[in-house]
Order: structure tokens, then sequence, then C-alpha cells
């Protein structure tokens, strides 16, 4: 088989096509078996978690997933990061992460900071979310969600609910949805939160039918996966205006009365209230299955770019 | 053998009964044997350690168990652990969790933490310490160090010093005291910080001779195990009264003059200045003994809970 | 073979003996071969790292050089370290150590910190840095590497740059460089960060001929081995004293015109502006493959300390 991840570096979800994340799928479906095994697989290697920008749940799952198949973990994260990112330039720090491990996971809150880290390290960098459009081992669980799910991502009703214009998550799921073929997206945002011009022209160019919208209401009756993200209060210039429009992008009991009964709702987690406890409990929740998916789909990359088998 | 903890949460010490405790204390005797190996019992699990409230001595020790039974460890505190707390409810925070890891290690501030994670977890939760109650995991080293020293945890005098009201440690081990049959209890505090009816009814409950005290020096030569806690100046509304009673719950020398030779002096650290340091050069002195048994104690819980051998 | 770190502590370069170092350069060698395994020497011990005051680049060296052995690693550092050192004192945190730990790693701002803590451990102690004069392992990080550039300690001509008052890596190298031949060593520093009058008589003492200087431009042509340390602003009492004589201690590709062709820059990392970028590819700067030595240096350093084979 070949294996388009061997080595390579993971930046954004558009460096792979269909084919590539088809490979990464199989590879998870035979992670999944693995969960409560200690593999040898990466045994030897050190994966170094360079998290300049906190998230705990991407950090722990790229944790466990290294671990569980042999690897050696390093890293630092909150206040440590903070004072490395004072005490020396980037380039530096990934120099030192490049000469002690065998493969550097980095988060940043600056646009390009894992392309920049790629061009400086020997090793394999991967991208666990950097700036405003790129998480693409989010954007894999998410897109490997819907096809354990739906046994397809192809022809799928889409709506993509929130921040479309800074978060990260919606985006890059979006960049993924154009490697497949679905029916259509809705991108459902406040008029300040749209999506960026960029991420149109993509679905533009890949020929994928989108329409932008302010409001779910009238759309879902029509949808089959339902990717919902926070919508932070700080984007709005005006806390007025944050107030006026947060309830319209909340997932309720109410709101999913109209819905599809195959209708699933994603969420990369964490959520403050933009989905209510109660719609937990129905069979559309699915957020938490996604988030279980973290770790095969990250043991199956790690996996792949490091040459290992499952 | 039966395994009474196969699978179970501990989240305070009287869920448990002395036959259970036995098992606990035979595996720590064998777990002390292997303090230098790498064990594989636990081999293919990861232990969450979520620490929202910061303990290094109670992580590490957990930490340590878990690694030298071939576990694999995870995990958050301090600052990370705060801003998990803001970022997402604990239900979700634990749901993640769950998801990652064969066992949740939590310690917590507020009451009732660990009972609520384990409600939500499908993999047993182990309180590391949550509230004013409850820190089963230390009164079962407590309770280990105690019949190690004494060959016996029936019939000793025991005197238990320092905060009763909001000190957990204090607490649970006069409840773990209750599945044992002391001679008799002294409960010395300041009369702010005496002992809780619930703890006052369980003694009666078990019919366990007790006694509330102010002062230590009256009843030091019938003691056989004198427990010593801290007292928080932050606990007094006036830090004058504070001044006033510390004194005389310090242990010093002089104190000791009139104890009885076989008397130990347990404390669960880290101590600030309630024992003076001459005290530690006398034979009296068993808290760093006590100390050493935390590696063991739960290594034997997490091999049980996990239905390993040892 | 005689092994002189069996058991030992390591609290200053000067504790060994040039016949010590050349045995743990021969290790380091032969780990060099392994850094790609996953090696059992250390399995079943545990390296407590106990980072009093942060340094990332140190700490994870240690780590990956114990992960890498087959080591179990624990520690803290950062804001849980502050805690740690606030909740207890130093004496009881090592004793927690010296429970759970056969070999203990640390760093701290005070002056003997690492003494002390090995006169109360009964596994050694490592100082990863302490105080103003002591950085062994640095020490032994820098020598190797100058061993492996010349083949050879001996008969060079050294300038060690900086801050020569404060700085506990050039002053452990000074110290270190005690231990062989050097042809000779330029001290150079502002006048108000001379080098510490202990240092200067183990230099006279040991007959090793050197000269303390102001200034770099002068004596570059002579130099094989230029070893860079950061001056902090804060050592000055008045900011524009510092703003003079910044400029002096910059290594640029202009200074280094005059260079012989041979001379090497070492720099223990992580440095701010004292060395200029452009010298990054010239074939004089060293420091990024000194940095890498960090990890086998270390390893061959546990390895001998715990007495394993490599």
């Amino acid at each position: 088989m070949h294996n388009p991840f061997l080595g390579k570096d993971v930046i954004s979800i558009l460096d792979f096509d269909r084919k590539a994340l088809e490979i990464l799928f199989e590879y998870t479906d035979r992670a999944r078996r693995y969960l409560n095994t200690k593999l040898r697989v990466l045994e030897g290697k050190v994966v170094a978690l360079a998290f300049f920008e906190p998230s705990t749940r991407t950090r722990l799952s790229f944790e466990v997933a290294a671990k569980r198949l042999g690897a050696d973990v390093i890293g630092f994260t909150g206040e440590e990061a903070i004072s490395v990112a004072k005490g020396e330039n980037l380039a530096d720090t990934i120099r030192m992460l490049n000469s002690y491990a065998n493969l550097i996971v980095l988060r940043h809150r600056f646009e390009g900071a894992a392309k920049f880290a790629a061009e400086i390290a020997d090793v394999p960098v991967v991208n666990a979310g950097d700036g405003k459009q790129h998480h693409p081992t989010q954007a894999m669980i998410d897109l490997y969600t819907v096809r354990t799910l739906f046994e397809t991502i192809d022809g799928l009703t889409y709506a993509v609910v929130g921040d479309l214009r800074y978060g990260r998550a919606a985006t890059s799921f979006i960049y993924g949805l154009t490697l497949f073929k679905p029916r259509k997206i809705y991108l459902i945002s406040p008029p300040l939160l749209r999506a960026r011009p960029e991420v149109l022209e993509t679905l533009r160019m890949k020929g994928i039918p989108f329409e932008e919208r302010s409001g779910i209401e009238d759309v879902i009756s029509e949808i089959d996966v339902l990717y919902v993200t926070r919508i932070q209060k700080e984007r709005f210039p005006d806390p007025m205006e944050y107030e006026k429009v947060k309830g319209s992008y909340r997932i309720t009991v109410d709101l999913l009365r109209n819905a599809k009964p195959e209708l699933k709702i994603l969420h990369p987690l964490p959520r403050v209230d933009e989905i209510d406890f109660r719609v937990d409990e129905t069979k559309h929740a699915a957020y938490f299955i996604q988030a279980s998916y973290g770790v095969p789909v990250r043991m199956a990359l790690l996996t792949l770019i490091l040459g290992g088998e499952l």
C-alpha cells in the first residue's frame, strides 16, 4: 500500500486528498480494536507536544494516542509554554524539539506557525491548531465520525454553525468536506462571523453547493449533519449585539423538533452553552462519540506518518 | 479470592469494610516487594489524573504507582486544571477522560465532585480528595501505616489533632477507624474546628468510644497513635484567635516527654510548623514512613480495581 | 571498568576528574547510537525532575534521556513548583521524592540547594543548575561538544563571553576546563560581571593561563572555542549602562571576519540576541550540535549513576 502520510507534515487538511483520508480511516478502524492494548508500533519514538496555546482535550488525546502506540511523550503547555515563548524565538524552540523528538505536535495561536515550524524541523510536524483556519486533525476526526455514522461522507446535507470567521475547527471541517462530495453545505453564522473569502472560493472551485444563512430554523429539516461551534462574546464589538444573536445559534430540543430522524449533531468540544444539555439525551447527539474518536484517529495518523503498521 | 474493589469507584473510605481493607493491605505488602521493578500488571491501561485542586504529593504517588504497574498516565493540574474548569462543565470533562482512560483519579475542592464524576463515568473513579470529608486513599495509607507499625489497628488509643471540621484527611482517618475497633479516639481541636456532627454520629453508631478535647497535654500519656494535621490561619475569623491557639496544637519534643515509648506520630503531609523538626529525630516520628506507603497502597488499590494480580 | 559515577550525587563539575569525564564521554558516544531505540537499561527505575526554577530545555532533555533508557519520569515545574515550595520546606519535599524515585534531578535558584538535597536524600541527586555557579551537566555537554568537534579539549584557546559573575553555565564551563589543559582562557565580560574570585583562584591553582578582558574583537583571531552566554539587563543598576555595553558582546558575522576558520561557537541556549541569526549559517555555529548532545550526555550520566550498561 502507498502511504501518503509517510514522513509528511500535517499542516492543513487540504494537504491531503480523499484517497489519503480513506487510508487514514481504515487505519482508524483498526486502531479502535486496540484501545485496551499497549502496542509497540512506535516504540523507540519520542513525540513532542508543544502547546503554546492551551487545549487539554487535543493535548490529552494526542498523548494517549502516542502512548498507546508505545511512543514516549514530552512537551509543555500553559505557563511553561508562555515562558518558553518569551525566552527564545520559535525557530530555536523548534530546533530543540527537533533534536529531542521524532515528531512534533504544535499548537499555536499564530496563523502559519505550524508551517513555519515544519520548514525548520527535519522531523514531521503535525498542526494541532494554529491561527484561524487550520486544525487538520480535528477535521480528520469530524470526517471519520460522519463516515462512521452514515457509512459515507458524500451526498449528505451539512450545516456548519457558529463562528465561521475565526473558528478554526469549523473552517477545517468545511475544507475537509471539499475533499468529498457533500450534497450541500449551509454556512450559518451571524453576519459579522461569516466564512472567510478564501473558504468560499475553495467551495466554489470544488463546485460544492453552499448557501450562507443567518439562522438554522428554516433549514433544520433538510440537514443530515449539524456541525456546531462556539460563538465567543469577544468577537462582537458591542456586547448587546452578542446578546441579541446568541439565542439563534443555540441548539435546543425545541429546534430539533423539525429535524430529520437521522440528523446527527457534531461539536469539536468543549461547549459552553451552544448545545442545551437536554439535547445530550436525544439520538441526534453525536459529539461524545465524535470526541471518543480523537484517540484512534490520532493513533492512525501518528502510525502512518512514522511508518508503523496497525 | 473475592475482590471487593473490582471495577468499583472509591469515593469514601466508608464505601468499604474491614475485610476489603485487609485484602488491600495484603496487596500492599506484596506491592512493597516490587518498588524497583517495572511490572506489566496494568499494561495497556491508561490512568487519568484530574487534579482540579493541586496536591503534588498525592498526584506524584498515584503517578508512580500507575507507572510502576505498567499503566500509562495522563492528566492535568494547576493552571491547566483551572482553565479546563473554566472552559467547560465538569460533566463534559469527565466524559472526555472517560473516553481516553481506563480509570480516573479526581481531586476537587467541591464536596461530592468525585461521586458526581462516578455517576457520569463508565470507568472507575478514585477520589483523591474532595470537599471537607473524603480522602479515602489517604485513610487507606494511614490505616496501613498503623497496621504495619502495631501489627493491628484494633485496641489502640488514637488522638486526631488539628482541623477536624474542614480537614478531609483527619475526617477520613476517623471514618476509617470506625471500620476497626479502636479502644478510644480523642478528637482534639480548637472549639471552632470541632468534628462535624455526621462524624460524631458515625462514631456513636459504631459504638466507638471518643472524647472531644481542646488540648493534647492531658491525654498524651494514653495515646498510641497521634494523628496530626494542619490548622489553617484562614479558618479563624480573628487572626489573634489563631495566634492564641496555634501553640497548643504544635507537637514538640517537650510535649512528647510524657508520651508512651511506643507512641507513633502520623501526619498526611505536607506540614508547615505543626510538628517541630526536632521531633523528626525521635522514635515517635512515623510520618515519613507513612508517606513512603503512598505508592504501594495506591499500587495495590489500582491493581485491585482494574483486576490485576500482584 | 571502574565507574566513578556509581551511586554518586552530581553537584559540581569539580566533583569529578578528567578520567571520570572521559568515561562519561565514551558512554555518550555509545548513547548516540541508540537515539531511535527504547532501551531497558533503567527499566524499573523512576527519575524525579524537581524544577523549582523553570528550564524547559534542561527538563525535556533529562526527560527524553530517562525515557529512552526505559525509566519512568515524574516531576513538577512552573506554578506547581512554586506552590510546592510555598507548601513545605525543601527537606520534606526531597524526602517525598526520595521515597518515590530512584534518582532526583533538581533545579533551584538558591546556591547550594542541590548539595542540601543530596544530604537529605538516600538516592543520588543530580544538580540541573542551582545558584550562580553550578550546572554540571551543562558543562559535561559543553566539554563533550568540544571533544567531539576538535577531538581534544586540551591545547585549545577558549573565550568565555557574557555574564561571568551570575551565569552558572559559563562558570561551570570554566570549572570544567580546569580539569583539562586548555592553552589559554579569555574571560570576557563587562567589568560589572567579571568572574568571581573563587573561579579565578581555581584557575590559578590549576595553573591555567587566563586573561580577563572587556572586549572580544582584539582576541577573536586567537580563539578556537568561543563560549557565549546571555547578559541580562537586570544585572545593571543603570539601564543606560546596559545599552552601552550590550553591543560589544554580540556575535555577528562581521566580528567573525577575523576568526580562525576552525573557530566554533558554543552557547548553552536559549539565546536572546547575543548571537545574530546570520551566524547560524556559518561553519562556526556549533550551538545546535551542542544542544543535540544534551540527551546522549544525560543518558550516559543517568546510566552510569544508576549502574546500567550501554
